[in-house]
């Protein structure tokens, strides 16, 4: 059987820069980007490893896995490649913490990393190779999500940027470290785009976090199938019936795949300082900033008003959470522990003693909401009116950690350790830590997978 | 954590029936089809088994599979069970041989009987059980796909409608083995969906049938996620973006979940006398009518001018297909095949004998296509331009195979050993041929999956 040809423009032009790329080619603002994406989705997937969602998914799917190839991270076992980027990946998701596109609302780094760590304890890989695949495959899950969800494209709300996308950034990411060739390369993409899937009926559920851990999955599985010449359709990104069509009204192929090699989407991408919906982060800085400044307690307020994008409270209007899952993606929750707490970190999502506890419930009466479509979504204006008939306002131009504000390397180190040592305590984070932020000198980056446990 | 709640009222009636539901409940007539459902999968899986592209998948994907719980059918080998489900659904498509819904077009039995001949060697099951199960998951891919495409559903033609569906089908019938109750099997459905995946670009690709396989193994994997307390979604399928809303431009509710229990869409199933895209088959049809009726040998005929409906069109408008792939969904290749040999095998899409045959190839510059919208997919008409200048038409209104024209139990046992005798030899084909039709007798089921080797 002959193998079909591949001619679409778009999709040969965005393999043939992905084949072609060597690391000498990233500038260093990129390479430096790639590494502070990298060091934060480790402690991500680190800091999700003891989550009782992922202890339940690998207990479970543990019985069909194979052979012991590749670590998961954080936790006391190995399992084969393909399984262990699920989990992994699962894992950097869960909290909600991982990394954002500052214009597309994805979440591209998790399931890149996964599939090339699982890469690299199967076959011996090389630093600077790691660092190049993993920026490679960020920048493709942030062009096409971009080309699919980013004006002038015309995007469909109702799917999961992640979900749809992650596969091929773990396909492009793994073909790499599996140096296909052009063809190869146009296929493993084809493979891993006709399983995408995800839609944000699912946030809030366990779902939400296993759509993004099936894209590392099948992606990475594209990847491995089309090294061996297994095959896709020529159509498959942007022909008839193909990716664009179904996933956008309208794709902009600009996006996609123009000044390739020389505009990097992974510029824009985004840390978060708060376990939670990005959306809901400039909230939190609005309500922080007014309760230290004029250094309020609970019950002095009487109301709160929020006004956010109509898009950031379709995601978060979902008040009294039940559980963990629902509480990161809900904007009442979080008004109400950042006035009562002062915080917003991953104890104050705990069911017992943040998500039931009474005095967070009951605030959560006193939180209005109104959507105001000059508002971006890195953007909110809160309004508190006191007891005493006062009445003050915060508005958060660019929350923390976005594009505009971004999390210093420190701040990234501080939240890393934060998640990684209640999973591999103090002296293994600092190890891992180290590796990480020196990846590029690795020379098996498997030894980083396998200290991480 | 709480479990979230699944208020919806149409998944709630879904799972509520199928948990409910008893051998006892099915009317002889959905008993029957079902059974003539199972012989022709059973008979499809056996024959993919030796497909070069299943050996390929099987290969590639062995290196990560599991312990050996379960056969793949026809081949040498035992995997894990989610292994097993891929690649014995991946065997039931390969050659689009399987079945088809009279309505939807969608192929149920694949992806259902798949997952749950795994879960059979996995735990014991009897068969009556097994029965049922299969006629559930069966339903449930047709409602579905039904809900989603069928007037007065407004669909989205793009999508694979297996592909999305598949996975609801396995998980139901899965779960339905493994005795969900229904809030688990509420679960399983909603992590089933979240993973829906496949558009029609891919068709005629190896991607086509890994679009349905992946849809077995991702059911099967929801529904033992569901039983071990994994959770999804209220929204999953019918709330705010959930699947009905992504995969439809509007759904048809009564379609999915009215008359459960009485009207049974595994009545309007339908089986391949050709091992070909369905709407090719009333053009098989004529072509083969003209050839019998007029005698007409090759050399007689000047042009063939195809009229059928604009969606069937689209599907099979492919001239010179280069491999069985793109031939098994070319209109053209098939026009030839029928006046040069009279037949419409699995032998006649093998690329040495038939696709790249000269005179195959030559034959389809004569061939032309008209769309007409008055003309249903299962309906064709063939106009026959002679050199001697007579014109001879043939009109099928309804295709053999097609609910209107259903094949015999002799044709599918027929059909059957066609497809296994050269993957298992005669004895073996006999017996597994033998306790497909008598599955509800059988006390373990897994014994029918361990003889089909």
């Amino acid at each position: 059987m002959g193998e079909p040809s591949l001619q679409p423009e778009v999709m040969r032009r965005l393999a043939d820069y992905i084949v072609a790329a060597r690391p000498d080619d990233l500038p260093e603002s990129v390479r430096r980007e790639a590494l502070r994406s990298f060091v934060n989705i480790v402690g991500c997937t680190l800091g999700g490893a003891s989550h009782h969602v992922i202890g339940l998914a690998d207990d479970v799917l543990s019985e069909f896995s194979g052979p012991p190839q590749a670590t998961l991270l954080g936790r006391a076992r190995r399992a084969d490649v393909l399984h262990a980027a699920l989990i992994n990946c699962f894992g950097s998701s869960i909290h909600a913490f991982d990394d954002t596109h500052e214009q597309a609302v994805v979440h591209p780094s998790g399931p890149v990393a996964a599939a090339i760590l699982a890469i690299s304890e199967r076959k011996r890989i090389a630093g600077a190779e790691f660092l190049l695949a993993f920026a490679l495959g960020v920048e493709a899950v942030c062009r096409l999500s971009k080309a699919i969800s980013v004006p002038p494209a015309k995007g469909v709300f109702a799917w999961s940027q992640t979900g749809i996308t992650a596969g091929v950034g773990a396909a492009v990411a793994a073909g790499k470290l599996l140096e296909l060739d052009p063809s190869r390369m146009r296929h493993a993409i084809g493979i891993a785009l006709s399983q995408a899937s995800g839609f944000r009926a699912m946030f809030g559920s366990m779902c939400s976090s296993l759509m993004t851990a099936h894209g590392a999955q099948t992606g990475l599985r594209a990847a491995i199938l089309a090294e061996k010449g297994f095959t896709s359709s020529e159509a498959a990104l942007e022909g008839p019936n193909g990716f664009l069509q179904v996933f956008a009204e309208q794709a902009d192929l600009h996006a996609l795949a123009d000044d390739l090699g020389t505009r990097f989407e992974i510029l824009r991408n985004t840390y978060k300082p708060y376990p939670c919906g990005v959306v809901i982060h400039p909230i939190i800085d609005a309500c922080l900033e007014l309760r230290r400044t004029h250094q309020l307690e609970p019950a002095d307020i009487a109301s709160v008003s929020v006004k956010v994008s109509s898009k950031a409270l379709a995601l978060t209007d979902r008040r009294h959470a039940k559980n963990t899952l629902e509480a990161r993606v809900s904007l009442y929750h979080w008004v109400a522990v950042a006035f009562i707490r002062g915080t917003a970190r991953i104890a104050d999502m705990d069911t017992k003693s943040a998500v039931l506890d009474p005095e967070i419930v009951r605030f959560q009466e006193k939180v209005s909401t109104v959507s105001d479509d000059s508002i971006a979504t890195d953007e909110a204006e809160v309004t508190v009116s006191l007891q005493d008939g006062r009445s003050l306002v915060s508005r958060v131009e660019h929350c923390a950690g976005s594009a505009s504000r971004p999390m210093t390397d420190g701040e990234l180190e501080q939240k890393f350790i934060g998640l990684a040592e209640a999973v591999i305590g103090p002296s293994r984070t600092r190890k891992v830590l180290e590796m990480s932020w020196n990846v590029e000198s690795l020379p098996d980056v498997g030894a980083l997978a396998r200290a991480a446990v």
